[in-house]
């Protein structure tokens, strides 16, 4: 049963269903998808549209399937769309009527920015503390060798002789902008959308202070259209992914470069090469060429969200 | 079992492996893959390499692995880097000593190489069916409405009358260009790379221009190096692929506006548009919107493989 | 006095004059914009729009304003929105109302389509004659040392040997692949659009294959709303020109890495070096390093030019 | 003269001088380049470098250089590389061996580096002021008609009446965090590279946080190998006017949407409109649509600079 379709004589194109479905990307939005929807229920029993028996089923019920889904025993329909309303179709079957209560107040437009927002908040913060560990190794290692010289290059020619510790330290300035940059692109998205309905805000009094703080979010969206249209902070930590991406691709150069047999100048540990069926002398920088065909494939991810979001 | 790590002292860590494995790429890959080493076997054959016994049980074992990975219940390892090391590690698995025999005379590089090729050769072909499909399509509501009349516009203001058959038949004509593209592009493809090795050719005789008419290629690679190294013709499949999703773009784009309120223009089917769970009354014109939002994936993903090429 | 502007009733501002303006890209076409109203005009006698004595002032004026801009001493006012505008204000100057007859059966969009293609047909044609002689170059190369033996690299470590030769004609197969794509390029935008109009054709009875015979074309566009709309072939020429780019990127890198001193393979030549102030022993590869960054620029040219072709 | 040389036997070729030179993109840096040689100049004087008189001289010559150059009547010469050389050049004109001497304890390494901190310093500050104005004028629209209605639409279809003052007010959100993005880069890009030499530093000493202050500048660089080849502050400027772009994008889409004569909602003023010569009732939303145009440009900029500092 779809969640639409009262006016429709006829049944959507099966092909249509198979091309707008989005639950292999946005299956992963459903911890936070399931936070914002208790977060929800809360809200309308404040507002007076749930008591607080029909409250607490839905939080049951979406404990429960938060449950199935993390034990991935949740049963997924083939006419699933996404998560959002994958969870809200189980909820239904489990509660009846009650299951669609929920649905009063809120858009899949508000409930789809919130938990694209909750989940890209988890992910700079875990993408940060990585870059932290980053520059920890880099520290590691230059205060291993503080006075070990080697040419330094312009051009890729030996220019002037310089530290190895010196070299290693550059990244770890880069990084440290990149970090900064992921920070101030989290907290530019730590803006809760929800209370916005599809596009026009909601007619229920919400306390929609009061649902920021519960998801923890650090401030309310100030305009109902802008927040649910608004996508600049996925291309914002696109952004951030690409320039640290090209960094890290510059740094897989060198070391590709070091340990080629005519720099030498570090050898790779067997931990972290690959060989050849055909050359067993090889030890190949495998890695490292893949960061650095990978960091490709984000700024061609970042160019792709702003021609998407030109179209909007 | 690795195909290669003699010389290693260490296991590969357990993350490294995580990071190189594309199994879930080239997974498709696989009936192209079992075609060029049943060939493969064939020629080694003919070069003196396998004896018709052995050369007819690699064939048996890699038509049952075919017929596993039809049915899907091929069983693949978690230490199964890509699809090319998991043919051959099961084909081992089968037949002993006699399964690493098809590893003479040939890299991973050519085999790749080839793969991806007949892949492309098939892709190319499908996609220019379904333009053909488009452009009868076109032709179709063309005819069945010679003179309907319709405003033109430039700069979306209206400029001159039309025929609505006219507008539709300027498409014909994009899609027309598409279709030349993709062939153009599948001919320069269609270059047969077996027998380049991992760079430098191989020592055994085989006999590559019947390797490439067994294949189904129209010519053998000149040059070993190149025909390893080359992937031009990805991007040039993704050129025509992003070409051709501009037009759909601005198809979509136009059937969007044409079935808003105020133009008015058209009317979808049903079948063809989704609803509203909270506006019962809307028709929205999803399927247009989504591929004018795909378009752009397609144009970042030829923006990341000219990246990648130039990193090569 | 702007060719257009009778309804309104306040002056274009001018910064919107400024902005629109496009004469400083444009005004390379002035050849191709002269040779196709001199086409025009003689269209327009043998329709009987022009009698002789017209048609021949028309053309002597052309043929003074194309001396002028050979010369450099044409006078352009900073009202000139685009070439196409100076040269038609230009006319009407010298030859009174008789210049603006010109303008009957043709809009800007079909002659600046036509423009385009006339000077994207020279170009395709001039890059096509640079890569034969690059690939001339690389064979006078690979001659000269037929025998020279170098490492094969993958993965950037030594593999196999192989013949530096070799090696230089994996870049002869490339530029060979890049030559087709310019050719077959040239050929699909080969197609001459007067006669399109705006968008819906014109009234007068001009003979389209003539006109398409005296300017060079290969063929006469099917679709006028095609004809005027179409930039595929802009996307096209710059893909060709990605590819191409890419690979002298490719080279580039080779050049780089063989003259360091610790590959050491290549010594560039004093006139395709340049050195340091501070570090007179340094010859750097210059040249080869601008190749490189210059390659992303195309590459980056051709990404805006399919978002600005979606956008249409 | 070349800087440069000494070894070399040959002249450099020509065509790889034109290849070279960047003076026609870089001459506007020039009164950054001043300012900071200034600085430098007075840097060394401090150092022991430069006696007062000496110091003095090139300070009086770099102010002839700048109001030569600000009168549009310095003499550039063919061989000049780019600025920074241009101006050098024409000092040690003026000066003698004197000129010379400025080249102490910098390279064009930390110059390019300065030079261009501070004028994309000077750049975002600019730009930043045209958003605030963009928001102001919003603001203005909103507040004539606070009260107006429009349809708000989803899919293009009717969905909710919004006020049109609430659909202004959500790009006012989309500036506002423009603004901040810009004056991020701003701040992040706010550090000065002088005494970073070529790349392993100086050996005068020079007093860098005084440097820092005089030119402005919020800090000075912790690593002088990042110092020189750190970009990517150019990026993330460019990612701010993208996004910066990509609304202004969507307004224009608006813009021209509106005022179809289907949705009429608004009339472009004469003075913002263009016209068209064949059909005299038209006004062409020819602003909107260079603005959608222009986005895609700097969209596709953002792409080479990123594609460029990969390849570093």
């Amino acid at each position: 049963m779809k969640l639409w379709g009262g006016m429709f004589e006829k049944e959507t194109e099966e092909s249509v269903h198979r091309f707008a479905r989005s639950l292999q990307y946005d299956v992963r939005l459903y911890p936070y998808d399931i936070r914002a929807s208790r977060c929800h229920a809360e809200a309308l029993r404040e507002a007076g549209v749930l008591d607080d028996a029909e409250c607490a089923s839905i939080v049951r019920a979406l404990q429960d399937i938060e449950r199935e889904l993390d034990a991935d025993n949740f049963m997924f329909l083939a006419s699933d769309e996404d998560i959002h309303s994958a969870v809200e179709r189980s909820l239904t079957e489990r509660l009846g009527p009650l299951g669609g209560k929920l649905r009063a107040a809120r858009s899949r437009n508000d409930q789809v920015a919130a938990d694209l927002r909750l989940f890209l908040k988890d992910d700079c913060l875990a993408v940060g503390r990585l870059i932290v560990g980053m520059n920890e190794a880099l520290l590691v290692v230059a205060e291993a060798c503080p006075e070990s010289p080697m040419p330094g290059y312009t051009h890729m020619q030996p220019a002037q002789p310089v530290l190895f510790s010196h070299h290693l330290m550059a990244y770890f300035e880069m990084f440290k902008r990149d970090l900064e940059r992921f920070l101030q692109a989290r907290s530019r998205l730590d803006v809760c959308p929800l209370g916005s309905g599809s596009l026009a805000g909601v007619t229920y009094g919400l306390d929609r202070q009061k649902m920021a703080e519960e998801l923890g979010f650090g401030a309310v969206s100030a305009n109902s259209m802008d927040a649910v249209g608004d996508r600049d902070f996925v291309a914002e930590v696109l952004f951030a992914a690409s320039i640290t991406a090209v960094h890290l691709s510059r740094l897989s150069e060198e070391i590709i470069l070091w340990s080629t047999a005519e720099f030498g100048f570090i050898k790779l540990d067997d931990a972290y090469s690959t060989g050849s069926s055909i050359m067993p002398q090889k030890r190949n920088p495998d890695v490292a060429e893949l960061v650095r065909a990978k960091s490709s494939r984000l700024c061609g991810h970042l160019s792709s969200v702003l021609g998407m979001m030109k179209g909007l």
